[in-house]
């Protein structure tokens, strides 16, 4: 499949994945909320299994195979959260599992996607190695590709997360949603477009991998960059069908400073309670960074992750 | 007010600090159940206003005062998270608070306190040193004294949690809370006794406080000790309606180590995502190291509080 998702996709995934992923709660923090000088609704996905709303686009992904498609089992590339959530939505289904992961990658979360029964392949940490080890297990097992963010039915899924926050607490007036490859971006833009048409679309990208502020300001994929930044799980390059769904969205791009992101970062585990990743508290900064742009408004925001190793946290040296 | 609450008490503080307090969300975690062999319920209390469950108390002391009473101001000797629950209830309700703070109190905690706009009062941690200073600044300002945990009206309000825990989702089997001075232990106990008469309490308390075990088991306050834990907020001895409360409920005690419960707060943060403080964790703890007690139990736990310096891990160093 490799025609665009539209808005009715993600009221599918909804369905599909309905008893398989949580239902996350939305949080409020009145303290957080004066400091940012707007209400914000934070969507949990780091209390989604795997720990990150990845697990939305790979359940929905994996059951939207045949079966006898599905047997053959799956297999990605994914420095870690997305790799986790294929491992345990192939084992819901009962099929096998592989992932293509780069050396470097955070030990937390190479240990979830062991613990989930998936097969680890090792490579090195760039797209093309990705890529062909990818392309290597395909051919030796009949495995589909999950692709982590460019494929239809995982963008899908990840605009379940928006949909849910709006069944939950409302529409919101500006979303914000941090940008990597585009998955959440992408199915974000794809729910609003849904449920709240009138609701502007922030995304939070780090500036060691600002491909898609680049991308959308040239209005064509601008992704020759080498990825410098904290933010392990936004590393990744724009995908092609991420760009189209976000250009035609008139999606906006805050580019934020790696200290930015941890500051943020220790803002959520000190005032939210909630232990966030860099990847996630990207789109935290960028509220923070931009108060004018949100001042007195209803913010929707999703907290993406909260996959990281506690021994080696960012302001620890 | 000296006698001992009651149920009724409960309801009615649940009434009347409906609209101040927060109604908390009640958290699952799918991998922790597996970890601990049964169904955890989690009362997010350290999502509460001022991080800490203390604030049902506060809230329901603050407002149970006559107005003219009110208007002379609250004031109470607290390591931390009272003293902000009670600031932050005043400053609701317009009138002075009044804190006596240890030497050695958690910076975290005091920041609160002072940023609610309560007068911080310094004095020597012992239990003589607080209770003179706060007869001395009631004397100079005419301010009630709200007792952090022995005050009928306090150990009503926290009740609230269990009994909203309850409402949200349903009865536990096994309730377990942590207890130190046992303000939301009797208050758990009397929740417990109105809405779900045949859970068993388990209170959690550290080793180098077991003031609570001790007494219990002697069917006497036994509260001579010195206290030495990480449970900055578990320090406090046993008060005396909390003990009359605790036994007749037929409350019982796991004593829990440092280290199970530091061990406890890492999982909690990694696993559940939640930042959670010591005091908080000897509760998951308690549940952890006595498996054989819980297996295939629906047991609830309020994460009592998350107030934390971030700088001061005690897994680093």
């Amino acid at each position: 499949m490799t025609d665009l998702p539209a808005a009715d996709d993600v009221l599918a995934a909804a369905a599909r994945i309905a008893g398989h992923a949580t239902v996350t709660p939305v949080l409020h923090s009145r303290a957080l909320d004066a400091m940012a000088g707007c209400t914000l609704a934070f969507k949990a996905e780091h209390l989604q299994r795997g720990g990150a709303f990845k697990f939305r686009g790979a359940c929905n992904a994996v059951w939207s195979l045949p079966a006898g498609v599905a047997g053959r089992g799956v297999v990605t590339h994914s420095s870690g959260n997305h790799g986790a959530a294929l491992a345990l939505a192939a084992r819901d289904r009962g099929i096998p599992c592989h992932v293509v992961v780069p050396e470097g990658a955070v030990a937390a979360k190479l240990a979830n996607i062991q613990r989930h029964g998936a097969t680890l392949w090792r490579c090195e940490p760039t797209q093309a190695a990705r890529e062909a080890m990818c392309a290597q297990v395909q051919e030796g097992t009949g495995a589909t590709l999950v692709h982590p963010y460019a494929d239809p039915q995982v963008i899908a899924g990840q605009g379940t997360a928006t949909l849910e926050l709006v069944g939950q607490s409302g529409a919101p007036e500006i979303m914000v949603v941090p940008v990597g490859g585009g998955g959440l971006a992408a199915g974000t833009a794809l729910a609003l477009s849904a449920v709240a048409p009138d609701c502007r679309l922030l995304l939070a990208e780090p500036a060691g991998a600002a491909d898609t502020a680049a991308s959308l300001a040239a209005g064509e994929r601008r992704i020759e960059f080498v990825p410098d930044t904290v933010c392990d799980g936004l590393r990744g390059a724009l995908g092609a069908p991420n760009f189209s769904l976000l250009h035609a969205a008139g999606a906006e791009v805050v580019v934020v400073d790696d200290a930015d992101t941890i500051a943020a970062m220790r803002l959520a585990w000190q005032v939210l309670k909630q232990v966030i990743e860099p990847s996630s508290a990207v789109a935290l900064a960028a509220v923070l960074a931009q108060p004018e742009r949100v001042a007195g408004r209803r913010v929707g925001m999703v907290l993406s992750g909260g996959n990281v190793d506690l021994g080696a946290l960012p302001w620890h040296g």
